[in-house]
């Protein structure tokens, strides 16, 4: 059968986070129903996206302008800076909208066996950042509770003390609407530990 | 955040069966790593298949030409007609290799919830085909066998009996690597019922 297009377009969509060849295969089954209302829009969209789309000069978030909207607004706290470690993270402390800081985005976490080195990061840029930035007075360092994202934290913990922010990470405990029947007994010993008075 | 064309490409994304709104900001914040590699040719590739895929003007399989490949191919046998309910059923028999006749791809089940009429599946085109070809001497009715398929089926038999071909179904029973323990009470006796000498 030639359908060496579809073939085409159905490997490039199983390669997509969340897609297998199946889901692809049945994405784009779904999407020749409509030529004209789906699949076009989608290739402007992605093109367009593709485009226009560019990491921030300050903080390595994406967005549509060399200096990304946060980073541009005036009315945002310039004295804390907040360092996360892709922009999915940062979009998920945007929804939780009890930041009202800068951000620095790290692009990823140290890590031997994947080759991601303190250069390839350029977590210089942190300290450079502090250098230029003497209002910074506090950095939360928000990297993900993992054995990568708590390696990293004490990485920049350490590269950062000198400049004298003072430095926070995010509480660990159990999480809203969490069981402890389904939590791992770390959490549970650290949420323990940390135990607050009403 | 001015994110508006990110926005536009996820709430797209989002639409596309087995995307949620979480899966596609995960493959959208993929992709924006890539838009090169990426990016451009996946929108370059959806909009070919947009602008050249078409419905085969005989059998409704989708393809590049107005005749799929399979109603072209002068070596499958044109006795033989096999009815299926979507193109994705159609690749499904094909990577069997077990049919080497023509298709007929209904494109829906007959449903009375959800409007799908005999003319709006167009049925009559199997009886038009019958007649226009009476070479035709076999005729499988492939639809799923779930209540919607077998009721398009027996409609479709009802249909076709004047036109004198033989008309089958595929066998019901245990799927090969099935376990009885996990299998429904209807499939087992029907295959007790449906049981075959060694």
């Amino acid at each position: 059968m030639k359908r060496h297009v579809l073939e085409n377009l159905m490997t490039m969509m199983s390669k997509l986070p969340g897609f297998g060849p199946k889901s692809a295969r049945r994405a784009v089954l779904h999407m020749v129903k409509f030529p004209h209302q789906l699949m076009l829009p989608l290739a402007e969209a992605l093109k367009i996206v593709a485009e226009e789309v560019k990491l921030c000069s300050i903080c390595q978030n994406i967005d549509v302008t060399p200096i990304c909207s946060i980073c541009h607004d005036q009315s945002r706290d310039p004295t804390i800076l907040c360092v996360v470690e892709s922009v999915s993270d940062l979009w998920a402390m945007e929804r939780a909208a009890s930041f009202k800081g800068r951000y620095h985005v790290l692009g990823g976490t140290l890590s031997a066996i994947e080759g991601r080195t303190p250069e390839s990061l350029q977590l210089y840029k942190i300290a450079e950042r502090l250098e230029a930035h003497p209002e910074i007075k506090e950095v939360i360092i928000a990297t993900n509770a993992t054995l990568e994202g708590e390696t990293t934290a004490y990485y920049i913990v350490d590269m950062i003390r000198p400049y004298g922010p003072h430095v926070s990470h995010l509480a660990h405990g159990i999480p809203i609407g969490g069981e402890l029947d389904y939590m791992d007994e770390g959490t549970i010993s650290l949420a323990f530990k940390m135990r607050q008075g009403f």
